[in-house]
């Protein structure tokens, strides 16, 4: 892997009208980029994640895994908004949209000499960024890979409000990721986990107003692992760009590339039905798309923590022809 | 309706081993109470509920309506702990739990006259509250309806949870109001009402980071609402107790009377599931137990608003016999 930091010191004009002076991005790449630069492909990450895919998706990339870094070269590319390495929402004041997202990461394109991606990938704001790179460049990748990603319904837009109102109160920003967390999981994997067990410190819920069951202490622990590592200004600017995509029927119908969306069956953020009326859409708009679903019981966030599916369900769609995608589902079952 | 405040100027010892030095009780009472007090019905109310049953079930109440005021009296006590005339978990520094509030109503029977109720019955919190007088006094009632309730499963902690994190913010309370709306609604109806429409006041989300989608701008004028009519003590004392109910098998092969358990299809804090979970739990303790299920498509408030499904379900529940039930079935659909 290596990491590269771009600084394009002049301005980059927001889809809002706001201009920035400069832009910053951090860039991770993993595997080799060949001689032709025919190799690469993009993944994107999702709110609060980083361009190094290995601290969020360890089990999807590397020599022989589902993202080969044996065939590919995986160019990773810190969200502008985002605070790893790009431009801080801190220092933007003004509403960043996936489309600025994508087309910030496009111009570096030319530095890296790849004219074409054999894919976007993403899950999530990921898989948002994915469909919008396709829809905006689309002589730019062959396939696109958005998983768990669709535009948000009423519900998931309430669910952003939620954690942007916890982030408006003093240290509301641990309470906004426990928010985030009861979105990205699910009734079944809590009741695994935790059923009603009281807190596993000891606490006895019975005897305090203050005491805790365990999926509360759970909860609070994420909460406060999360402030230590995200900001506020990044959260807010990036949960709204998630807000906001939402595809026109004219940009869907610049899509060129082959999609294929991804539902996760136990998902309330993003439910499967919502990733399927997608597809259909897309299709009716003469998109060649498929729709694969993931059954699992882990929620949203089952595309980082149901590695078995997922990586299975990315072997296939990445498998470039007949020959190699047969040799691969036999090795699955062999 | 007429309303009587009681006044026990005796201690009241909770669960929990605390002392209450007195305790107040507001008794609300819809109906005549016939000269034998037979004709009785207890109905309790939900987490922010009054004991004016027609503040909240207006259209399930009244002469000819489902809870008919020309057949039962229709008794309802605010919550202890609640504030809404009872004793206010303000004065209360200790843990209520269901077990201490149906014994807190129960005190009151003597000084109304009432052996034995015909039905107790309640939503959500009420629902348990029905479910726990039931185990607990099972000579005063001859049958129960609890509907959208069952012990909380790990996720419906973890919402209660979130609601009372956000309390202990500075003017949290609304937040928390917020939060619990997406747990009483459904994608559903949020779909039908709000869509991807920016707030009705003609904010444009795509324009200003702080500017709303119309899901947010109801969200927070629901919150803004709460803060004026409910007591944050009230609020934390009376979801904790929802989080302890959990009948042991003991608790509940005491029960006599008739149980008819409602799931809502669309409940998320209640998933139907695990009320007809209960149900079958029941009747596996020997208890006589029917699990009707509701077809709504409102969420956990459907018990609120589907008044005209809300209705049908607790007129056959309260047709006393089957000549009776035959004739109102044939009413519903003549």
């Amino acid at each position: 892997m290596f990491e590269i930091d771009f600084k394009f010191c002049e301005p980059f004009r927001l889809e809002s009208g706001a201009d920035l002076l400069s832009l910053d991005l951090r860039c991770s790449i993993y595997g080799q980029l060949n001689h032709e630069k025919s190799n690469a492909v993009l993944v994107f990450h999702a709110l609060t994640g980083s361009s190094r895919i290995t601290e969020w998706w360890s089990e999807m990339l590397g020599v022989g895994k589902a993202l080969d870094t044996e065939k590919f070269a995986f160019v990773c590319v810190n969200a502008l908004g985002s605070c790893y390495g790009s431009t801080d929402a801190k220092n933007i004041k003004s509403v960043v949209t996936t489309r600025d997202i994508v087309r910030s990461q496009e111009m570096l394109l030319e530095y890296l000499g790849i004219k074409k991606f054999r894919a976007v990938c993403g899950g999530s704001l990921g898989g948002m960024l994915a469909l919008q790179f396709a829809a905006d460049f689309p002589d730019k990748t062959e396939k696109c890979v958005a998983i768990g990603a669709a535009p948000l319904s009423a519900m998931g837009l309430a669910l952003n409000h939620l954690q942007r109102a916890a982030i408006k109160h003093e240290n509301g920003v641990g309470l906004a990721r426990q928010i985030a967390m009861i979105s990205y999981k699910s009734k079944d994997i809590f009741d695994a986990n935790f059923a009603r067990q009281p807190n596993r410190n000891g606490e006895n819920p019975f005897a305090k107003l203050e005491d805790r069951f365990d999926i509360a202490g759970y909860l609070d622990y994420q909460g406060e692992k999360f402030v230590e590592r995200f900001g506020v200004e990044s959260y807010n600017v990036l949960s709204k760009a998630m807000d906001l995509f939402d595809l026109t029927d004219a940009e869907i119908q610049k899509i060129t590339a082959k999609i294929s969306l991804v539902g996760i069956s136990s998902d309330w953020l993003f439910p499967a039905t919502d990733v399927r009326d997608l597809a259909e859409r897309m299709k009716s708009q003469g998109v060649n798309t498929d729709y694969i679903e993931m059954n699992s019981t882990d929620g949203h966030d089952a595309f980082l923590s149901d590695t078995a599916q997922m990586s299975k369900i990315l072997r296939e769609i990445f498998a470039t022809n007949r020959h190699e995608q047969a040799r691969k589902v036999s090795n699955y079952f062999s």
